[in-house]
């Protein structure tokens, strides 16, 4: 059933009910009984003879029959009890909404704002606030047991295929446990190979893990631009990406009523948020990179940390003297973000701002436990520009830079290409690991040809697979509209469910201990022919279910 | 202009015109003059600054303006003479057409038969026939002459940058030249690591080439079934299915009418047909495999070789011993054809007739120099038999029969999985190479996960894309209603783009010397803004500018 709520007025209507033939369960961890983590059980026929089949849920709230959506009031805030139980932060005041924020909206455009507010928290000095602090000092989070629960799918015990499964894999140097316990998420964090995005002001959250040991996650882009959609499109967009499967979604909204837009999203995603902030400061100074100053930066990453954005993508590592590299490219500086900063690095003849400042940044994040997404602003636009000497560079100081990041206590993943031929891949890989100490990579794609717009999902969901298998903690996905224009709700559907198969395919040849039951529960289903349990068991059983030709004969001698 | 020809009568109505700011070019061969080989330049757009490119063309004389295309009579059959004038064949009365041949359907129910009637050529013994036989001779023919300029791309010498991007590139070993010379082609040929599909009786063909050190190719599948589309569907989907790039296409067609469906898809294809023949002789034994004889399946393979398919599927390394090895599987047998001679093998408890009567099958294809695609009747079908004992078993005796080919004069090539995931995708290219000679290896995908049905184009592409990297010569699409229902013409389409994908970025990670100036001349046209020609620079510009969001703000900060 996809039911759309509040069709009748003008607040943000959006997809609940739960996925055909599927109910939300929840699994309960040992070491903390309060806690509730979902799993969508996939209900089997009747004559299936086999378990229904617990998988992995992203999707929220919206698919709880037993929960009323209202998007007007958010989700409910459960995770601000976890917060405040552990200590460490006050309640205040917080930063006063400025017109800039929203662009200077006039009255006439302006779009409703969110109804609740929530004084924001912050760490006080001398507390452990983020994951990386509490996981060194050897402390277990609610968020850590909440994630190992997760990864496991269900399983309270190691599945007795885990460990062949784990032999038959080609992980090329990861290690992927048998079974997942909140210990080991403890340790991964405490080495920064994985990072739970989640700013304690994000109390609707429900917490996930980044890095190469666990599931490969994907991201959804989403977000208004200055002359198209709306908040309720936005809102909308994000329920829709993680309906089908988005682990986080970066909101990367331009134009009026960013501020705006970024509450609504916020209050209402049980997944992490990211955003890229120097977009927003960008409106803040009429869209001139010229006029940006590191005050103006500043305050806009407060307004967010505020809010509750989980992670930001910030290009620091964009040096001046790394911009001349890209004088031969065919494509430049393709990454909205390196291109600002670049202009500003010029016109000012001075090092970026972002990396001058970089320990004010980490200080800042820190008390609020947002993570890095360290930019990959050089990041090859084209085939031809891809492993030059711009995007290496900028690879080895977001390594330096990943390094003070995390002696202040930060948690940080790593953002990576762009545009890549399947050859040139395993270097970008490789390279990231050695040079960021194995924190988590997250990149776009890559695209493995330039040769195909309107079908880039394609070309990139080639290239993601195989990052993916190699050690990429997260695919970003690309929709079939990239280069051409704004991903509408269909868009951001065949993107997720493109950069689903590219994750899960990569768990499968990692060899990871149970993403292969799936693959094998639906394959039963195909030979016996039970129809439903196929299309129930797929990635989009609408879509499957539409394209079933009834007519079809059932092939007496095809015999699957 | 997509123009579909023939709108108001009832023969089947194809689409002709070129594509966007597109011509259609023909190159003449040094050491062949009297050949025109085709080719497609994209036409830039004025201020471009750079030249008009040419790609590899499959369309056929449908998008040549200058030719008036009538279904009904056919294409010309310019072959004919170059068949001719080498000698060592004779026209001959031909086998009659049988009502079995079309599953005997009633007058009510029968296809309009193809007008014009070819007698058949044969070759007569002690006479070269196959292109095997006369590139071992030394001698080139005028299809190898055509190839070899067609794998050129327009160009007349070596580039300057081959060199450097065959360095750059890798190709596990494969031996792609920076040109293409008739004698490199004869010489692959002669070597068994090519073959030019070229049924004697196929004179309206464009001749290609199939082999690790040439382009990438893809196949598209066609066909009826019993119970849906016609004749003018499947004539129109070969058309369209060529329109996109398809390199070659199979008949798969079952049912009623089988023979006259090939008969108007062989008269109007320039590009290889490959067909099943076992699919039309379990028509004729009212669909039971266990009445198949090895004298009904013999005459039936006459009457294609008669007709000009240019490649046959054969199962004939199914034999009786490996059977017992599918029983543990997931998913069985999963080939149509495999399961078919597996049920005929132990109804009869005896060894496969395709097996004990393969001498027999190589002296009547050479007379006709049809080519083997030797088919893998015990491929995985699903993630879970990936790679198992059956497969790898059936794989071996491919290699063994790829050398009696081989003695008796015939081009092979090797068909290949399947549902293969990404970390034991090599492991099949190279056991391939090892066990068949480096005969050219025929995929299909492989999927790389078993968990979306409605996305296998997607998930096989991926692998498709791999393997071809890996050095499979030519990629099987799969469309999106694969596992599902027969593909539409929309299906075909996104099957074609996806595996034209596939190929691509195949051919640029082994480095090919000229793949990536398409690449290079589309991400110049994309950071110039020139968006006309971005999309008829791609695979597919309709989508592409259908897709164009015309409000999208020209991006003053992204500098592509």
């Amino acid at each position: 059933m996809n039911i759309r709520s509040n069709p009748d007025t003008t607040l943000p209507a959006v997809t609940t009910g739960p996925l055909p033939s599927s109910r939300k369960i929840f699994a309960t961890p040992d070491a903390a009984p309060d806690l509730r983590v979902p799993l969508r059980e996939i209900i089997l026929s009747e004559g299936a003879g086999e378990p229904n089949l617990p998988v992995y849920d992203t999707s929220g709230p919206y698919t709880d029959p037993t929960v009323t959506i209202d998007v007007n009031a958010g989700l409910s805030r459960n995770r601000l009890a976890w917060v405040k139980e552990r200590g460490g932060v006050e309640e205040y005041q917080g930063r006063e909404i400025k017109p800039e924020d929203n662009g200077n909206v006039g009255a006439s455009h302006a779009a409703k704002a969110f109804t609740a507010h929530h004084k924001p928290l912050r760490g006080l000095d001398g507390h452990k606030i983020t994951q990386l602090e509490f996981a060194r000092a050897g402390i277990i989070t609610k968020e850590m047991i909440y994630v190992a629960e997760r990864e496991n799918l269900g399983r309270k015990q190691q599945l007795e295929r885990a460990e062949a499964a784990l032999a038959d894999g080609e992980s090329f140097g990861a290690e992927v446990p048998a079974f997942i316990t909140p210990e080991f998420v403890r340790s991964e964090i405490a080495r920064g190979r994985a990072i739970i995005p989640c700013n304690i002001n994000h109390a609707e959250l429900e917490p996930m893990i980044i890095g190469r040991n666990f599931l490969t996650k994907i991201n959804a882009n989403i977000g208004n631009s200055a002359v198209t959609s709306s908040v309720e499109e936005e809102v909308d967009k994000m329920v829709w990406a993680i309906r089908w499967g988005a682990d986080t979604v970066m909101d990367l909204s331009t134009g009026r009523n960013i501020h705006t837009t970024r509450e609504w999203i916020l209050r209402n995603a049980p997944i992490p948020i990211g955003t890229v902030p120097i977009y927003q400061a960008l409106e803040k100074c009429e869209g001139d990179p010229v006029k940006l100053t590191w005050e103006l930066y500043k305050d806009t990453l407060i307004e967010q940390c505020e809010q509750g954005v989980d992670y930001f993508t910030i290009h620091a590592g964009v040096r001046l003297p790394y911009i001349h590299l890209t004088a031969n490219r065919v494509t430049g500086i393709v990454s909205r973000g390196g291109s600002i900063m670049a202009k500003w690095c010029l016109a000012h003849h001075k090092e970026s701002f972002l990396y001058t400042h970089f320990d004010e940044i980490c200080d800042l994040m820190r008390k609020y436990d947002v993570s890095f997404s360290l930019g990959d602003g050089l990041r090859p636009g084209s085939i031809a520009d891809a492993n030059d000497r711009a995007q290496f560079a900028e690879l080895e100081t977001l390594g330096e830079l990943t390094k003070i990041a995390w002696e202040k206590g930060c948690q940080v993943m790593i953002e990576g290409p762009g545009h890549v031929p399947m050859h040139k891949i395993k270097i970008n890989m490789d390279k990231q690991l050695k040079e960021c100490g194995e924190a988590p990579f997250y990149t776009l794609g890559p695209l493995t040809t330039d040769i195909a717009p309107g079908y880039d999902h394609i070309t990139s969901g080639i290239g993601a697979a195989m990052i993916g298998w190699f050690g990429c903690a997260m695919l970003c996905y690309v929709t079939p509209k990239e280069h051409l224009g704004l991903p509408d709700r269909n868009d951001v559907k065949v993107g997720v469910i493109t950069y689903k198969i590219a994750a899960h395919a990569s768990d499968l040849a990692k060899g990871h201990p149970a993403a292969q039951l799936r693959d094998d529960a639906l394959s039963r289903a195909r030979f016996d022919f039970r129809w439903t349990d196929q299309f129930n068991l797929g990635l989009d059983p609408d879509t499957a279910k539409s394209f079933h030709d009834e007519t079809l004969p059932k092939e007496a001698h095809k015999v699957a």
